[in-house]
């Protein structure tokens, strides 16, 4: 076999230097939720079909990927009706189960099933991958990693808040500079309502989160494209025309949304919210932006949305309330509200703004020279002293020429290689290099450990 | 909907309390590998039908979950070869991809998709979870989590020695007591050649494999059935009944092997291996055991098996040495060698002789009191103060009855709780209540994140 291997298209692998800052993301993110009280669940990455299905819209089904049933998939299924059926069909027949389209689905079946064990409000974080059966193209995966934060079975607008906090340390912690987008979905209901529209709100919305993509003229004529009226349409625009600070705009939605009881409600609790983050600091920007919609039609209370302020690479992180999410598994009337932090796109941010810290992550920090059998064992020993002080070390492996040993440890961005020959060891001293600087110091063997948790630099 | 949801059989979802075991787990090998200088990397979920297929046998291809392609996977069959294909058939023309079965085949399509990025010898872990539609039982599951660790392009024996070292520090961290086996291909080929049976290598070594589960006799009948001769199995018995020290089974070996030379290479490479051992202290007992096979046949020198002492749950960790596994993929004549801990299994046996430490990982250790808007912002400060410190902290979101908060925070097993209504307040001050013992102490606010660091205790 002379071609090399491959991956499925849309996946990826992760070297080490990549892991290492990939981790340097995800310890940031984990942390962070974890110093707000959040704790972790994991589920497993197949689900029942029967719990995905219908979840994310007629586009999100096809996206899913189904996995064949295992064993005599076609055992019960007629010849005759084998070759009838089309492909939806046939898929339904011999497959039960599908792969994580989200984490959020999946968190409502794990609410859903496990209610009798969990104290409520429940808060949690799940950091795994999800999988969907997308085009693959630049920034656009069909494995990725979401890392969800949610609170359940709480009303309080203090959750929204806290979420805006997480959010605000995330960013400022990878030091990724963050506009933090925050608008209601009653808001939107009460718009709707005042034009006369009531119904067409998910046609509103849908239209509306494309702003961004397709401006004001776009959006226009997909309202009228989705049957909304041209004196709707016009009624629409001033709304999307408000400007000022947040407090204006609250004002002058008043004024517009008086006669909409939903309206009134979704004013009252960004005014709550609002509140609360005018009496703390951020970091980051955080705006009232009444086109932001995000296309999700199970929000009801809050909706969130952050991008990345140095990069065109659009959100990196959204959420919003739902009150209705576990109803779809026969719990209803839980409301939860959280956001999820898309890892790669962080990731493709931050490499491309060159914020990553030079070393991230606990990379090895010293090689050893392996000069062969008369020293090895005092060599052994001096490996396992380093580990032993908490120093991530390796021994190379083999006594081959001392040129090669450099070049490995060069190669593999090892700062620190030990020399320790049989003069050194006679000695009971070892010769210390700093790869970088090309620096060298005579250390005696028990003051080595020390000495490299110190910085292992030459000192004169 | 009255029904619960589930999910699909032989997958597990995992609670906050069950994360926070698991990843101490994952934190002590993580902690581990790096600390011996390995570095981690991941593969997709997902990989080619080609990469993966008939890398573990029949029964293995069998095992494999498959992923039905997207869009219209039926394009391109025609109708009467649908109704005529068998599922095999059928299957390996609507799917083209399926679910990681170990890390092993993927660590080598890995190796020889990215060898002009790799500098040798390369030394990864990965830990990720590996999917086998094989019949779900007590301990068996279709979702599971390996943790490998290797190095390839070294011959050195060290790294298997390295390898015992990492096994004998993991489970002294963890505080499981193991036993470590291991044993040699080579010799097992050795004995296959001195008993006149050389081409019937896999056979014997599946045979002995089992002995642990079928005793002699049952291996005896085994090896018959299998097409041995009386007579060859009545050579071999002597080999598997040796008994005594390490040094005493090697030297009988000697006598034994002395006309094969795979065997007395094997048995070369035995005595480096227990020559470096002898050296150093393990907290695990270290044994050769020449019945150990792990009925892989890709192995061919050093075999690794790890047992539980105090559980009858079996291997917890194995490996070995293989020399041939990237030239499937067209990289021949690279060496590796490396162990795999199987994670849910080493949590089964922690779980069952409750070795897991009473507080596992970064829980919540306080919860504030909400006592509504007019304490309101002091408490929101108090709740900022110690996620500052580091502690992870939150407050109960809505301004409900104390009864329910303290009730809440005795489900959730939060240990302690910060009680600082109006009066509190006037004066500064909280009170920090311990959950368990049921002791308050009244502490300054500007204290208050320094107390509850030194351990939030009463004090007289």
């Amino acid at each position: 076999m002379s071609q090399k291997p491959s991956i499925p298209r849309g996946t990826r692998d992760f070297s080490p230097v990549e892991m290492l800052r990939r981790n340097y993301i995800f310890d940031t993110v984990r942390r962070t939720f974890s110093l707000y009280g959040y704790l972790p669940i994991e589920t497993p990455a197949m689900e029942n079909l029967s719990t995905l299905l219908g979840k994310y819209g007629d586009e999100g089904d096809k996206l899913l990927f189904r996995i064949l049933n295992s064993g005599d998939f076609l055992s019960g299924i007629d010849r005759g009706e084998l070759s009838a059926a089309d492909a939806p069909e046939l898929s339904s027949r011999i497959c039960e189960k599908g792969l994580r389209y989200d984490l959020t689905v999946p968190f409502a079946r794990y609410v859903v099933q496990h209610r009798d064990e969990i104290t409520f409000p429940f808060r949690r974080y799940q950091i795994q991958p999800v999988w969907r059966a997308d085009r693959p193209q630049k920034g656009r995966y069909r494995e990725f990693f979401q890392c969800d934060v949610d609170v359940i079975g709480s009303d309080s607008l203090l959750n929204e808040f806290e979420l805006v906090q997480i959010i605000d340390r995330i960013f400022s912690d990878l030091k990724v500079r963050v506009i933090i987008k925050i608008n209601n979905r009653k808001i939107l209901s009460g718009i709707a309502e005042t034009i006369g529209e009531k119904q067409r709100i998910t046609d509103i919305t849908v239209a509306i989160d494309k702003l961004d993509k397709i401006g004001k003229e776009g959006v226009r004529q997909e309202l009228i494209a989705r049957g909304l009226s041209e004196e709707a349409v016009a009624r629409l625009e001033p709304v999307i025309n408000l400007s000022g600070s947040t407090e204006t705009k609250l004002d002058e939605l008043e004024k517009v949304l008086s006669a909409s009881e939903a309206g009134m409600k979704g004013l009252a609790e960004l005014r709550e919210l609002f509140g609360y983050i005018s009496r703390c600091s951020f970091q980051s920007a955080i705006e009232l932006d009444l086109t932001l919609a995000r296309g999700l039609n199970y929000y009801t209370g809050a909706i969130i949305e952050v991008k990345a302020v140095d990069s065109a690479i659009g959100s990196v992180c959204g959420g919003g309330r739902y009150d209705d999410l576990t109803g779809i598994f026969g719990l209803p009337g839980v409301s939860g509200v959280g956001v999820s932090f898309g890892a790669d796109r962080i990731y493709d941010v931050m490499l491309h703004l060159d914020l990553f810290p030079p070393q991230t992550g606990s990379a090895t920090e010293v090689l050893v020279i392996n000069f062969g059998s008369d020293e090895l064992p005092e060599l052994l020993s001096i490996t396992a002293s380093l580990r032993d002080a908490g120093i991530p070390s390796e021994m190379y492996p083999d006594p081959v020429k001392l040129k090669k040993q450099f070049a490995y440890a060069d190669a593999s961005k090892i700062p620190l290689v030990i020399i320790a020959g049989s003069d050194e060891i006679k000695n009971r001293q070892a010769t210390v290099r700093n790869m970088s600087s090309g620096a060298q110091t005579t250390v005696a063997l028990s003051e080595l450990p020390a000495f490299i948790k110190d910085g292992g630099d030459a000192k004169s």
